[in-house]
């Protein structure tokens, strides 16, 4: 199904791919303008709708992540947040009927840039239009009528995913029962900006970048590596890195001797871990999503970002931060819980101290667990 | 004086060169294995050498600065250390005699990697010897001693530069008073480590940087340039630029609407600074000093940190840290101070609360200031 849409696609064993049907004849209308013929979401399920249709959980994902979160009998390999969802973990397959989503814009099914334009014939490449969150909380919507759900239970999301989830809710504030969004903000700051908006010059700084029109197997793999080395280093803290490596050297048979070349176990983590990356994602796909958190502000939506947050209906909202995260510190959490007090949308606001920065909650199965299985187990009953 | 040593130089208008001609026929023999045949010192100076020679304090820098610390009659712009060095300033040239000189593997006159070895003609490149923060120390004892002066009153420093004092102290007990250590660490972190490695990265991932045999006029700029804006976001802390920047936007008709252009102030003012850098610096220099504080590890002169800091035998020392500064956190000052009384060497310790991250010594006159002064005019009467 539709897999000549997906010219650069890394699509994994369980994903689904839906072709968006209710779409008009102009197709998918893009917020800052532009639009897409058409739409295809990859998504995986676990658990069984309701024949009311009233357990759905929706969930959006970070950046880089596909959309098979969780193992399934057509997958068994783990997934991203193995942890987070199955019977009787805290996003409970028992009882919801949980989707995963493929972002719009990504790399992993979904139209994005590598997918060919129906009109054109030619991969999108850097003609993809701008990418907004706003775009990708709207294909969700999409995606969950296609699949029978008008109204969501939950709609949950960290990182990335956390402001979708947010814009989902902004956006679509009849069809959605209660909010979870972690590790997110109403806004970027400029330092992630800086460090987002670095990490996409440099992949744009490698010759074979070639303007965004590089060919399958000429990928910019050198520069993807270095953004991801980059966004490794914003990932995480210091202190867990401390008592992680401290200063410990790579084998001394490995060394070298020459000034430049990788000589502490740091160095070594970082390069294994971006050579594992830069051979399942694309590069534009980056680009695209990279930016649209940077855009992100719920300011847009009514001239404030408490005119923005007032307009989230849902029963309760969980708002969780990480003490350590560098990338979306505490106070933005802060303010998205304060600003949904203020106009009164119950909250359950949630600082977790863990070591891990902006990372923790695909790691931090112990704290975080607890926190989202309570919530959503309130949310019924 | 030397100029055909200084190839690739961007010697400022006062610096004084001087050949170190105590060097035995090896030449200066570097901690990590070989050694220079000769070596050429830039260094700047202010106020008068007493008859006793009992009053110089040697300044060494961070990565970048050259010896124009401050301004003189021979070069009226403004030092990089403006504020701190002068006639009734904190590091009172009234009082003392203030030498300040561009470290060993710059680019700012003193023998480098842009240097010619006298021993081959050709410019040393990457074959320029492993360098340490203690070969820098040791080259600042030499130039004192060619400048008449066998013992410091003081040494000073900030970031790399701190090291080099600490490293000052340690390798030459009997010939300091006092040791000033601002920004500075025992030994560095993996997240120091891995921010270093990655710019230093990024600039041979620059088609121009060749191995390090670039020729002069076709440098790897562009990879300067963004080494350049890694370095900028790890000097500064998320508040500074969350009120300097917020979310403001360039002006109207600058915004291209294309997705990956400048779009935020903060892309501007980092586009802005690593332009006005990479004009001034050499890329080889960068990768050899950036190294150097990598490798740095007071463990290394006696088996320990404390082992290390019990060498020291100043009458007092000022331990200086930031609470903003994510490079060479807090923690690291403590482990200094805590070492230093640990082993009966008399220390003032100052945590600064200044929103300006890692850079705050260049920045907040107001409250560096004061410390200095206060520390020195006791040291002294």
């Amino acid at each position: 199904m539709a897999d000549e849409e997906n010219a650069y696609s890394f699509t994994t064993r369980a994903s689904q791919l839906i072709k968006l049907s209710r779409l008009g004849k102009n197709g998918f209308p893009m917020r800052r303008g532009g639009r897409l013929p058409e739409v295809t979401v990859a998504y995986e399920s676990w658990g069984e709708l309701t024949p009311g249709a009233d357990n759905a959980v929706l969930i959006f994902t970070g950046l880089s992540p596909s959309a098979h979160a969780a193992s399934s009998s057509e997958d068994s390999s783990p997934g991203w947040w193995e942890y987070m969802i199955g019977p009787d973990k805290a996003i409970d397959t028992n009882r919801f009927f949980v989707v995963c989503m493929n972002s719009l814009g990504g790399c992993y099914g979904t139209t994005g840039p590598g997918s060919l334009n129906p009109e054109t014939g030619n991969k999108y490449g850097v003609d993809f239009p701008n990418l907004t969150v706003e775009d990708i909380a709207g294909t969700g919507h999409e995606l969950m009528r296609e699949l029978g759900v008008e109204n969501l239970h939950a709609a949950v999301g960290s990182s990335m995913g956390g402001m979708a989830s947010i814009a989902y809710a902004i956006q679509f504030p009849q069809n959605l029962e209660y909010l979870i969004a972690i590790s997110a903000a109403a806004q970027a700051l400029p330092l992630s900006i800086a460090i987002r908006s670095l990490q996409r010059e440099i992949i744009r700084s490698d010759p074979a970048w070639k303007d965004g029109r590089y060919k399958t197997g000429e990928e910019p793999l050198a520069g993807m590596a270095l953004a991801r080395k980059l966004g490794l280093v914003s990932y995480r803290a210091a202190d867990e890195w401390n008592s992680k490596f401290d200063r410990s050297k790579i084998p001394e048979e490995k060394l070298t001797g020459k000034p430049f070349e990788i000589d502490f176990e740091i160095e070594s983590y970082l390069e294994y871990n971006a050579q594992k990356f830069i051979h399942s994602f694309d590069a534009n796909s980056y680009q695209y999503l990279s930016r649209c958190m940077d855009w992100f502000d719920i300011a847009e939506h009514g001239g404030s970002v408490d005119a923005g947050m007032a307009k989230i209906k849902v029963k309760k909202a969980l708002i969780i931060g990480v003490t350590t995260d560098i990338l979306f510190p505490l106070r933005q959490q802060r303010e998205l819980a304060d600003s949904l007090s203020a106009t009164n949308t119950e909250v359950d606001h949630v600082e977790i101290d863990s070591p891990n920065g902006h990372d923790a909650f695909l790691i931090d199965d112990r704290q975080f667990s607890p926190v989202v299985a309570k919530f959503l187990s309130e949310s019924y009953g």
